[in-house]
């Protein structure tokens, strides 16, 4: 049977198309670098394998938005969804340089894999590890400068593009600010204040992650402002449960499970919300002192987790988390979202509170 | 006397102007960052005096290519200009982060502002060398990002709008390919090979300070093809010149001149085409110790000078910036370059030639 017209995709269909846009770009990327310098394709290859592996969230929430509320040209959506996918692994790259990490789940991340390879060839321990750095500070360099090259070249009405742009500006400035707060209060520039480190969590992490792929799905489908305001208000929400989930699991989790080691946000000294309530009822000094070490050792971090849980931060944690996960899907409740994303939201939502990974 | 249209302005209102765009967005910025932390209005008020106090070379070759050329809107040029001196402001900051610099012009940088900020509120070392470091990517990133937003919100022709964001994808490309392969060089991941090192001075700095700018100017006005690969090829070679005569006086330079130390490049261990001559020559292995060095002595610096005269790599370097600055004015010698623009690019080449600081 023939059809004059080519089916409307699904939504998989489209996230999958993601993985062969992001495949593509680094294919382009990797050829045009041959002829600079041996270390170039090699650098725009291990920023394709920085962009492997992850679950593709930001991606999938771009495109249910888009094509829940009406959204049919296929290829726009891939394009914004594959700047958030750009943007993710930029962030991720600069946020390990920044932490001094060289693993991510599990394996050698980029920094650890140029400098180990520099070792390999005979370079001193701080040449290696500027070589690393530099490495990554690089990738991510280009992986912002090509996340927003996604949108800047759509061939869509102007108003669209710019209302895209405007909204791809506020989320790098928004993201940044976040990051520059969570080191102020890690290298302790910043005293660690409850309401001050939420803000940063949804600054880090929500905006980038929940609020902005779901309102760049929208806008791209021409959604009015009143759908925009409910999708951001639930993806701020959501957005910050997901990450006061991520912060439990990076202290409780089961290594196998997430692939993250469970000291090592112990060891870098992180002023998560978790942490700081516990500091706040830490009299003895216990915690801070964890925090302050260069290396945690096991016996440290099951110290840590007692604080945690006997300070009632972990109870305190996982309220604000069904508290969070109520608030974002009151946001949602309006006619105004189609019911189909309303209950993709949904599974999302229970995932942020339940998940184990 | 009245006039009916507004008179013409010339090329100096406009890097004027240039200026004033610059304060302008840095104003926008930091009252937009006034929610977000304490830290954030800091950082660009930070990012703002990084941007201050350079000669402005690339603004003004993008505003004379238009000019002469015929450009006669004015906002677009000085948006195009000032996207330049962003990513100017942007590679500098990185490359600082990268090279372990605190101070740039006799002050403190960026980093060595900020790390000195929280030594002075506690911090311990690390935690302020991080903290310092952190600041300089997160600006960086920011500046990379706005320099490219001003490109893709140009309200101009869609084909000069795409020609435009390729040609700057191809600048922030190329010039991450030159950065990266001078830390290859100066940490010993590559071995220098002279005519890499000079492939290398051209993608990090020939390409983004004056073929691109000059690019961009003629690509704005509408020129053709020809006129485009003239000013590459003028671009090209004058870069190569100007950071030749650089790498000259950032070793046998005036530091008063400067505002440079001449023995952070010996200290850094920067393989410059300079070094890379006379470390071919260098039997001894005297300039490779010196080189290898973390802390460069002045008696060192002195020996350094002596070996880099006698070993004749000065002399050669001195040929060089001859060779390249010819073949610079050969590139314009052409009809398609009008004779204002010629003119004002032949004493921008004496001076790439001849300057002191």
């Amino acid at each position: 049977m023939k059809t004059l017209t080519a089916p409307r995709s699904s939504v998989s269909d489209c996230v999958a198309r993601v993985a062969t846009g992001i495949s593509d770009f680094f294919d382009e990327k990797e050829a045009l670098a041959l002829p600079y310098g041996r270390r170039y394709p090699e650098l725009w290859a291990a920023a394709r394998r920085s962009s492997e592996g992850g679950k593709r969230i930001r991606p999938a929430l771009v495109i249910h938005a888009y094509k829940a509320l009406g959204g049919t040209r296929d290829d726009d959506v891939v394009t914004v969804a594959t700047a958030f996918e750009l943007l993710h692994t930029a962030f991720v790259l600069h946020d390990d340089v920044i932490d001094g990490d060289t693993v991510r789940r599990g394996q050698p991340n980029l920094v650890g894999a140029f400098s180990a390879h520099a070792s390999g060839r005979g370079a001193t321990a701080t040449s290696a590890a500027t070589w690393g750095e530099a490495s990554a500070i690089v990738a991510g360099d280009l992986l912002i400068y090509s996340a927003q090259a996604h949108i800047a070249r759509l061939d869509i009405p102007g108003s669209t593009r710019v209302a895209l742009l405007d909204l791809l500006e506020e989320c790098m400035f928004v993201t940044a600010a976040g990051e520059l707060a969570d080191v102020a209060f890690s290298t302790a520039v910043e005293p660690p204040v409850l309401s001050e480190v939420l803000s940063m969590t949804q600054w880090k992490t929500a905006h980038y992650s929940f609020q902005d792929p779901l309102r760049a799905g929208a806008i791209l489908a021409g959604a009015g402002d009143t759908t925009l305001t409910a999708l951001g208000d639930y993806g701020r929400h959501i957005g910050i449960a997901f990450q006061l989930r991520d912060d439990l699991l990076g202290v409780f989790g089961s290594e196998r499970l997430t692939g993250k080691s469970v000291t090592s946000d112990l060891r870098e000294g992180k002023i998560t919300p978790l942490m700081c309530y516990a500091l706040q009822c830490d009299d003895t000094g216990e915690l801070r002192d964890i925090l302050a070490r260069e290396d945690v050792t096991e016996p440290d971090a099951r110290r840590a987790r007692r604080i945690l849980t006997s300070s009632g931060a972990r109870d305190f944690i996982e309220g604000l988390i069904d508290d969070y996960t109520r608030r974002a899907m009151a946001a949602i409740d309006s006619p105004l979202v189609p019911e189909s994303l309303r209950m993709q939201l949904e599974t999302v939502a229970r995932k942020a509170g339940e998940r184990s990974a």
